[in-house]
């Protein structure tokens, strides 16, 4: 038998988070079995609200906030409907490693206080409950981030002055902008891979077919959302963190530039790592209620806080050109250009993508844009260079992590065995190498003004999140379709098209471009 | 014998800079020794060139531009007077590394054809002479960086289809900017000093005192300007090389936050290392000048061509501000509050800094501004992780390019001699306790609010550049004046504010803050 003294400490931090769940809104029926229930989202969430919590859960973010920053609806009722339902989607799917239902309503009294007293919001975001995955420092309440070496501790010290006690930059803006803070959204432990498991909630399954993944690694975020136990939340993206979540639950998602968004005082695996940097965005429902969360935040001028932050307010001026280019170009479409990058040159995406693609390319034909073909620089370049990143460490920090519980991590978190570090040396040449390839990609968009017709390169580029749909546990084969933007460090939005649909989407022979592409394809 | 199969390279390369020089430029009387006559500027040089000359050099950059870019002045007339006073700079000081006189005042007839034409300038820098620090590769001509080894490669590789052919980002910017490029000047090899020196010019001593530093890495800028043999140039600061040199040669120079000037394709140290960015600022005799340079590259959108610039135009807004609020400090002073820095509680000043200081604090106290106590975080903390970084990889870069001529470099060139080099995982806990100190400085900065009474934190911290004027050879002991800031990455400028007075500045006996405190105490 294998010794895992790790066990009753994750066993009893699992239970731990029900038991935060207050009774009332526990579900009393047997919930039915994945196979037999795969999608959990609308009418079978829906029949453990009241009207009125599906009215005020079912809104978008924005509109939520037009709702309670004018005193129309209150902080409280709005906190109250999501805690319910954010306990209902955890119960269903695993999406919470932190539940504070009642410090949220505490402060939803507050803010609702303040709005009576004063007749004017906190700030913009005044009610509105956001959801944090579980890299934030939230006071009174504990972050795991999926390691339970780091249950009772912070971040894997014991005795820290700061454990329950410190809050994230981010968290301090998000509270000086009205927000209600109320759970922490599950990760997989290391948070180096696209699905979110770990020893504590085990896995966040999909809300929309309970078989497959919510993605990762802001898994958590994308299944609680898409539940609309949140109106929307931050995670985190270095690799396609929180695209692929996004993508696989049918939400926005943006992973902006570096230096935007504060990552100060929070949570991170291979903490210093600077060659790739991960940043925070924010995950909902709607396009417009990413804009609202990410202007939200720029207004607390977090440059004054976060030494990384750049000093870029929200630039209105690049937001109303784009409006008014996207007008004129209801008179002459040839005026936006875009490009439609099919595939990566690595690894081919399932028929589903492939079909998504097709709509959008479709479309913006039938409106009259010009699309333009995309042959960037080699994307396998991109590839390894991510991946060396990645491993730069030889893994040494999730080793640290996971060996403070002796855990064993499941097979999709991706340890790099006995790889050596790279010395100081090399990882300066890997920086080289990235600068170089960002160069290039640079001047290959430059050069796309000579084909598009409007005096600009394109517009935008549409590609795949990831070769596939939400996929079945441990078939995450492929980072390379959001990767690349990590590497080159350029913003980029999930933005969902479709879904999948086995009797349309049905895949054709072909010859296959590398292994990773033959995998893909014989996993479909 | 030792051999130095490198030593006939050296001298080659050394004479041919100095062939390069036009028979007439060429100093024909005996050069007195520097012992005999340490100054050289002012009267000395000024004997050699005509009275036109003399009115052309001894103008600043931005009163030149003024000229050429409406057509008052010929750019090939100011671009032959520039030429033929950093010909007899050199002469004084050995401060080039390569002169392309033909090259420029060809490039300046075409200059005066457009203007003739086109009744317009090139652009802002139209008819300037630029000069560049030996980090930029220039069409036609060699980039040694000091190094033996470079010479008749693309720095240290053979065969190179980029050698004299390739041309640094910022260089392009320039052309486009319609300056006119004719010299680059010296650095150190390696680049990691406070002074000049190399084994192909050998050193490059200050114009005001031939037995003293020119300051470094950007030393040979700093003597050519000092004689005005340029007006204004580019040179590179990753602990002090733009303000060493400025300071030491009673110049203005700039270090930009990273990310501003270009430096995509300029040859460096370390390449890669990113943990503290060296960055491209100018130097020039006046701070209009600088603004004009600076200025004017941003005008070119850097950041379209190098992926490291960030997308930040010049914000005149900003600059409105500033001098609004200047404006209104005429009318009550106190509106202004400054704290000025006397040490870094590490190694204090030598008696003739100390002075500048105090000349200072007693201007702006006498104008009536406030001034605050400064106190920060422990400046010792920035020496030890900036010394750490330069430090990282154990010399491996270094030594490598002194080793493709298997030269010896001169006793001020630190190598970190034996050291391991950090491991990746050891190159993130870095940057982490960097991040840790810029956010508790920034914090700091932050908390003056309470203190200055403008309601906002302090305007600026004045401090010392150096703990030293220009210095003896092999003296400089001490950068933490300087790379603390690099480390913080702020924007620091060096102003000029007097020269060292042996019957005024004399030392008084006092204790010793640290063994480096003591050994400048006596090296006074």
């Amino acid at each position: 038998m294998t010794v895992t003294p790790w066990k009753p400490l994750a066993d009893t931090k699992r239970q731990s988070i029900l038991d935060a769940i207050p009774s009332k809104w526990r579900i009393q029926e047997p919930i039915p079995a994945d196979t037999e229930l795969r999608n959990v989202t609308g009418a079978y969430i829906q029949k453990f609200l009241t009207p009125r919590e599906i009215e005020i859960t079912e809104l978008d973010a924005y509109g939520i906030a037009d709702r309670t920053t004018t005193g129309e609806w209150s902080a409280v009722e709005v906190t109250e409907a999501f805690c319910h339902r954010a306990a209902l989607a955890h119960q269903l799917v695993n999406c919470l490693h932190e539940i504070f239902f009642d410090a949220a309503i505490d402060n939803a009294k507050r803010l609702d206080a303040y709005f009576a007293e004063h007749k004017k919001p906190v700030g913009p975001l005044h009610g509105l409950p956001v959801s944090l995955k579980d890299q934030f420092h939230v006071k009174d309440v504990e972050t795991t981030m999926g390691y339970v070496g780091w249950i009772g501790t912070f971040q894997g010290l014991k005795d820290d002055p700061r454990n329950r006690v410190f809050e994230s930059e981010l968290v301090r803006e998000l509270r000086g902008l009205g927000a209600v803070l109320y759970c922490k959204t599950s990760v997989p432990a290391t948070l180096m891979t696209g699905e979110t498991v770990n020893n504590i909630i085990t896995y966040t399954t999909n809300p929309k077919n309970r078989l497959l993944s919510s993605g990762g690694s802001s898994g958590g975020e994308g299944a609680l959302i898409a539940l609309k136990g949140s109106p929307g939340g931050f995670g985190t993206d270095i690799g396609g963190s929180i695209r692929a979540p996004a993508a696989f639950n049918g939400l926005y998602g943006i992973r902006p530039s570096s230096g935007r968004i504060p990552y100060e005082g929070a949570a991170n695996s291979m903490d210093g790592q600077n060659s790739i940097l991960s940043v925070i965005g924010p995950l909902a429902g709607t396009a417009r209620s990413l804009q609202l969360l990410f202007k939200a935040v720029l207004g607390q001028q977090p440059w004054l806080y976060d030494p990384l932050v750049l000093e870029l307010p929200w630039r209105s001026e690049i937001e109303l050109d784009t409006r008014r280019l996207v007008e004129q170009s209801a008179k002459d479409p040839s005026k936006l250009a875009f490009a439609i990058m099919k595939d990566t040159g690595v690894a081919k995406p399932h028929p589903p993508i492939t079909r998504a693609l097709q709509i959008v390319e479709q479309t913006l034909k039938r409106l009259g844009h010009t699309i333009i073909e995309w042959t960037p620089p080699p994307h396998i370049t991109a590839d390894e260079i991510a991946g060396t990143v990645y491993g730069m460490d030889g893994g040494a920090d999730v080793q640290y992590h996971l060996g403070l519980a002796g855990e064993k991590p499941a097979p999709q978190v991706i340890l790099p065995a006995g790889l050596p570090q790279k010395t100081a040396q090399e990882v300066a040449g890997i920086n080289v190498a990235k600068r170089e390839y960002q160069k290039q990609y640079m001047d290959y968009w430059n050069s796309t003004a000579q084909l598009t017709g409007t005096g600009r390169p394109v517009d935008a580029v549409v590609c795949p999140v990831a070769p596939h749909a939400a996929v079945i546990p441990n078939r995450y084969d492929y980072v390379g379709y959001t990767s690349f933007l990590n590497l080159l460090d350029y913003t980029s939005v999930a933005i969902p098209v479709t879904h999948a649909d086995k009797s349309v989407d049905v895949a054709q022979p072909r010859d296959f471009l590398s292994e990773v592409d033959e995998k893909l394809y014989n996993g479909y």
